[in-house]
């Protein structure tokens, strides 16, 4: 077991299965260096536990955990892709839209769900750059959507 | 004629003209094995063929063509930057917005008009990554709006 | 002084010292001779000149203003990140969230405020790539946010 999955599982966590893969793209691409997920949302065994927007439907400490969620998912589809989660020296970005109701502005503190696991999971090699957007609407009305860019090696 | 350009005519399918060069920034840029396109929109000589949000004025199923009209937009500001689409390697990287009604959900169906059309012309070399999005409104109102990434040799 | 910063003062612009470092993530990574920044708002001396949409609260004009001011505290990561931004090569990619009212579609206009300065401090290696969409809400009610990506050496 990768150490990257040992500190998940001393915070109780574990890698979901990868989604199925679609035909037309792929979870995860490896290339020069760099890998990228795609865009990954809060799946939990295949469902969305909650939908709609952040700020009406779903409420800002929901979609914080939904964004934990969602890396969750991202470092499953690394793992799938590189092998091996240890092989990720750094990650480098973090981007994550939040279906957001007009008039919320919370979109950091839903991406620190995001960004503080893997701060917890890589430690100084999981401080990355991060953009947080409030978008209208998300694929499957899913609150929260992000991607992951990681060196590794 | 390069490869690619060979797939798409025998889809029915040629590379548009590149967008005029804006003063301020460039269709597409390539650096150190990887060109990047700036956001393209379905252009079909000059004009979008429709403007509005999905899932109110422009329905699913058009969107889904402009999302491969603006990859075949994509592909002309590639060719027009590496000189030739054969010296693409790999799609890596397709990122999708799709100007949407609030209770529209399905952006992965409008993003696989651009990832069906990658797939046929580049084959497996065209497997890539994707987030597809739902935004407010997208420049000059357009109902999709993408970017591509790729490695070149 | 570097030239870049030599240049922005001749505009009369000066580099805003960088938001303090917020734990979960870093105002900029370098890393394999490209760096990026986080999503940068157009904070002047800690505070938001204005919030609201564009196209509503705020209208195009200043929008462009902040499209600019978010490019210099890019810079400013960017500086603090590479330790002198004549480092920088070239400018690759820009990508800019404009918080739009549904019916505003002029966010090439507003971008234009960070490419056109862009262009002015760093000549022909300021020439990128961009996308330019129009987003449901920012964080703190930002009328602009942006990431900035260069190559450096």
């Amino acid at each position: 077991m990768s150490r990257v999955e040992e500190r998940l599982g001393l915070m109780g966590l574990g890698l979901p299965p990868v989604a199925a893969p679609v035909a037309a793209y792929v979870p995860a691409l490896a290339h020069n260096g760099t890998a990228t997920t795609s865009g990954q949302l809060p799946f939990v065994e295949g469902q969305l536990p909650a939908t709609g927007k952040v700020g009406a439907e779903v409420d800002a400490d929901l979609a914080r955990e939904f964004a934990a969620l969602a890396v969750l998912n991202a470092l499953a589809a690394l793992k799938a892709e590189l092998g091996d989660l240890d092989r990720v020296t750094r990650v480098l970005k973090v981007t994550v839209f939040v279906a957001s109701a007009p008039d919320f502005t919370g979109q950091p503190g839903v991406a620190n769900g995001a960004s503080e696991l893997l701060g917890e999971v890589f430690g100084d090699a999981g401080q990355h750059t991060r953009s947080a957007v409030g978008v209208a609407v998300l694929p499957l009305d899913a609150p929260v959507e992000l991607e992951v860019t990681v060196a590794y090696e």
